[in-house]
């Protein structure tokens, strides 16, 4: 591999279920069942911050960020949507999309560090995995 | 005021210090001195959701992202920037840009929520917000 390839950090691999490669990003599912909660990496070696991606690539992130947003709607039951690039921990640029429920283990305050994850079972992952994959 | 035209949030308003109008979107410094804390407001009435911005609005957002970005920068010793549109509290569409500091109050968690602001004193207060009016 060249010293220049993507590569996913290994917490972000750690923590996450591939869904799949969008035209831009690398598209991840946290392993959480608390909380529908999906991760956008674009996949360019050494991004750390939104304002590094040129406008084509701001123009595919965004469309990235809008059919995600539309497939996490589609779950139903969703009182609002999270959108976040912070990177306090992982320095690679990667955008958290959550679908948050007034009801759900954080509301309202925001997912980060709050409480244990709860890994999601085979059948339940494969369901929302499916469910993401779908156009 | 015709019922469909933008009015700011009564709790941004009363959370914020005012640094103008930007072409798509209001930007707000957060009354906080713990953190360099921009929020940008998109001036359509009854938003809530990022990707219910049409391309061309989207495109606007994200330079006005890149630019206010730059700007923070600037202010030297920065970090990460954090950026986020959550509005689980205030669900008028806003997206927070914060200029993080490893040595800040809430590093390397969020900002959300952390302990108590501390509103700046004016001479402060006059010198971020012409920094930030400098295009």
């Amino acid at each position: 591999m060249s010293p220049s390839a993507f590569e996913l950090h290994p917490q972000l691999a750690a923590d996450t279920l591939l869904v799949g490669d969008l035209p831009l990003s690398r598209l991840l599912l946290m392993n959480d069942a608390r909380f529908p909660w999906c991760i956008l990496v674009p996949r360019h070696p050494g991004l750390r911050e939104l304002h590094e991606l040129d406008e084509a690539d701001s123009t595919a992130l965004f469309a990235e960020i809008r059919q995600l947003s539309q497939r996490l709607l589609a779950l139903g039951d969703v009182d609002k949507l999270n959108v976040a690039a912070l990177g306090n921990r992982v320095a690679q640029l990667h955008v958290h999309v959550v679908a948050r429920r007034s009801t759900d283990a954080a509301w309202p305050d925001p997912v980060w560090g709050k409480g244990t994850p709860q890994p999601y079972d085979p059948a339940q992952a494969e369901a929302l995995l499916t469910h993401l994959r779908t156009p």
